[in-house]
């Protein structure tokens, strides 16, 4: 039984107590926070910092990023080897401690999403080799897929994330105002979008690029541009099919 | 019964082909195309340019946008419904025609991949009610929600789906190309990227923003600016941030 202290109560940090919650091989001890959560860490005890905390295997924090260095350095010495959940976060920003790792599911953590671990990938980190596998055998507690994956790359992972979560999101909501000032449906685009990503599955995304852009139609452009009424979202128009053109060789 | 003259032997004309085969409502007649398609109209009689044409009730031009007008016209007088399938083409491109509309399934077609209709809008569009009328029936017989869109809707819907799909795809591409540099997987971010569009269902894509722009995290989005090698890539990575912070009222 490996016994986990989550330190935060955020969103992952409810996420993963939701998902160990009757595990035969994991067992949360209670959950470390500035303040007490008001919900989401029932039957477990809460531990206020600077206060006694409970015997562990692994300390897992789960605060925001910035705020990784310093908390870790508060955990005080501890001999649980203690690891963060951040994609961007290089592991020697956890100060202050003998064995560190981490432990960084690959998603979008959403209010009011529930994650299904076993769908997603874990990326881990340690110094030690028994750590690693003592990460492993928690990351493979919720079914999930598990990677090894130093800092270097793990902040690659998490800027291509950005690419395909933050920004693809911000074109939903470009074109969901476009809709709207045409009292047009949003939800007229979901069965396009399902379609854009369902074909990603063992496809080249370079292979089923299409569009205005690629075929150097300029006359759609123009249109395009034109039915663009602020300057910001032209300009990302513009960038976005000059980028597609010189990725795949052609002229605008 | 409707009889069906399908004008073009494209991705669009052959997933419409298999489509009404077999089904009760519609009976296509035959295809017409500047040369014998290879293949994917198997049991319907070919027809060359200038033959004479079988009678029909709607020629349902499925060829490139820019082909709409001439070809129009080359199909001489008819007393059938003459519509076009292209999301950013005018009705009024169809020239020479005395009943004209628009039969436009708002979807992306790639070669090899099967549309199933009865999951996406077909947004119609023509000058007499009776001529809708038919139109809502040969929408209906593929199962497809109908909608009755008019040409500048329509402008603005393809605008929309630009930026969902060409625009998403190549952010995936540019995501592919990140990963592959650093010898990590596309398919890791893959429950990601169905974490990013399942959660569109009934939520505005506005509310559901997050990352370094939003939270205007400059040490990250440095960060990711010294990753990316590629000056295209960089700019883009600007002008999405910046679009990000100018819609949720933030300065970079």
């Amino acid at each position: 039984m490996i016994r986990v202290l989550i330190v935060g109560s955020g969103n992952v940090a409810r996420q993963l107590y939701r998902a160990w919650q009757g595990s035969t091989e994991v067992v949360v001890q209670g959950v470390l926070s500035r303040s007490r959560p008001d919900t989401g860490f029932e039957g477990i005890p809460y531990y206020a910092p600077g206060t006694r905390l409970p015997e562990a295997d692994v300390l897992l924090i789960a605060v925001s990023d910035d705020a990784i260095p310093q908390l870790s350095r508060e955990l005080g010495n501890t001999p649980a080897l203690v690891v963060h959940t951040s994609g961007r976060t290089p592991m020697k920003a956890l100060l202050g401690q003998q064995r560190i790792g981490v432990f960084y599911p690959l998603q979008s953590f959403a209010p009011g999403r529930e994650i299904d671990f076993s769908t997603i990938p874990i990326c881990l980190e340690a110094e030690e080799k028994e750590d690693l596998a003592l990460l492993r055998t928690l990351g493979e507690s919720l079914g999930s897929e598990i990677h090894e994956v130093d800092s270097e790359k793990r902040a690659r992972l998490h800027l291509a994330a950005v690419l395909v979560n933050n920004f693809t999101n911000h074109l939903y909501t470009l074109s969901a105002d476009l809709l709207e000032e045409g009292s047009l449906d949003f939800s007229l685009l979901l069965p396009l979008i399902r379609e854009t990503t369902a074909r990603l599955e063992g496809t080249n995304p370079a292979a089923l690029q299409t569009g205005p852009a690629l075929r150097n139609d300029r006359q759609t452009m123009k249109g395009h541009l034109d039915t663009l009424k602020d300057p910001g979202t032209r300009e990302l128009y513009e960038v976005l099919s000059k980028s597609i053109q010189a990725y795949h060789g052609k002229e605008l």
